[in-house]
């Protein structure tokens, strides 16, 4: 019955027009988002839209320049947040413990969480989103350019625009490869390579490993788009974002 | 024009039916969600679904019996996943570099996106949803109890059947305590009181505080629910996993 919903059918836009998206929808759709689950009621994010043309071009670098960040109306970064609720409890004399890992990875639940509510409110609503996961990669610089405080991580980065094509809907593993019942099932190597398939076959990406050298899929993804190196580098920023944020 | 929608609506369900929740239902649904956004289109989460009444009950118990885990009719506990996919890496001779902090990141939010975009379909569907922020306390029992593999992380567990009462939606902050412009607005104490008020005012969180004997409801959060002993307990075990899974 539900072949051809928004859910099925959704796609990340990178290509937005030059119509501006208005102040008054992202503040309603913020609102309706904020109704999304959160870790007792706490409300553990924040979010800060970059609409300033010059905000933007700093921001976008930090993103790499690519099109969806330097080509998008505005940029909503969402942060994991216990600075708010720690300066709320402080005020009222309460001993608030929140500076650690545990707080950390609540307040990233939260946050994700109202960042994809954020996401379906705006795409039904036909907007175009597309989440930069450079966001992690230069999480201290965009950290410094938005201001953030203590107990404050940027964790999910949203470029949002009108769509000036339509997205492709891109092939997805089927649903056993992710459902497990009762206890993680152990795949043979066989069937992990069966599960692959229907992306190792897909036309688009056979593209990819030409253009980029490689015998497989999986060297694209592994020694091109997401190398050792770079996770490794970029991982040691990160947990000294995490130090001087005060999460550990 | 869109208050009383789903989204505006919505709440947590804590007691549930006897009713069954089909098998296929679930399928189905988690196929929906599998179209939510996935950094790279790399898909880096597993749910494992736990149905049979022995299996559930021991898993309540690492939730501590609250009555939303107890009165289910199945639990969906979501897990960041590099296992798979760094397997099909490996089987294609490709260097996967995902043991370390930047790709833990980039699961837990590839699964706290999907557990949400299967949240919303579940609930859209009548079902309800509580979502167990109990998964980080006890994520290392969890995660023997479910057989998980290196590289995965349980993350979130969803309690889920059909609602025998109906939820109440909770009060939420105003949408200026969380929408920044261009940076992050450092408030005044006056003014974070002012946002907090209308949790403060709010009846059922006055009966809170007198029930614990606290002078306020930030001393109920901070002393009572998240002391900071327990938070400070679970960061420890919660690293330990993350070192024993490889993700540090």
């Amino acid at each position: 019955m539900q072949s051809g919903d928004y859910f099925t059918t959704r796609a990340t836009i990178r290509k937005f027009s030059d119509r501006e998206v208005p102040e008054a929808l992202v503040e309603e759709t913020v609102r309706r988002a904020m109704k999304a689950p959160t870790t007792g009621n706490m409300q553990l994010y924040s979010v800060i839209e970059t609409r300033d043309p010059e905000h933007r071009k700093a921001l976008a670098e930090q993103h790499f320049n690519q099109p969806a960040s330097t080509g998008c109306q505005l940029m909503l970064t969402v942060c994991a947040d216990f600075n708010r609720f720690t300066r709320w409890c402080t005020i009222n004399h309460a001993d608030a413990g929140f500076d650690n890992l545990l707080s950390y990875q609540t307040a990233v639940t939260d946050a994700i969480i109202f960042a994809q509510q954020l996401t379906t409110l705006l795409e039904m609503q036909g907007l175009g989103v597309c989440w930069l996961g450079t966001v992690t990669y230069n999480a201290d610089k965009i950290s410094d350019l938005l201001g953030l405080p203590t107990l404050t991580v940027p964790v999910a980065c949203l470029a949002v625009g009108w769509p000036e094509e339509g997205g492709e809907p891109t092939e997805r593993l089927g649903v056993e490869a992710v459902l497990h019942r009762e206890t993680y099932r152990q795949d043979s190597d066989e069937k992990i390579v069966e599960l692959f398939r229907p992306k190792d076959d897909y036309a688009p990406n056979q593209k990819f490993i030409a253009e980029n050298g490689k015998e497989n899929l999986a060297q694209v993804f592994a020694e091109v788009r997401y190398p050792r190196e770079m996770n490794e580098s970029f991982s040691k920023s990160f947990l000294q974002l995490l130090k001087d944020k005060k999460f550990i």
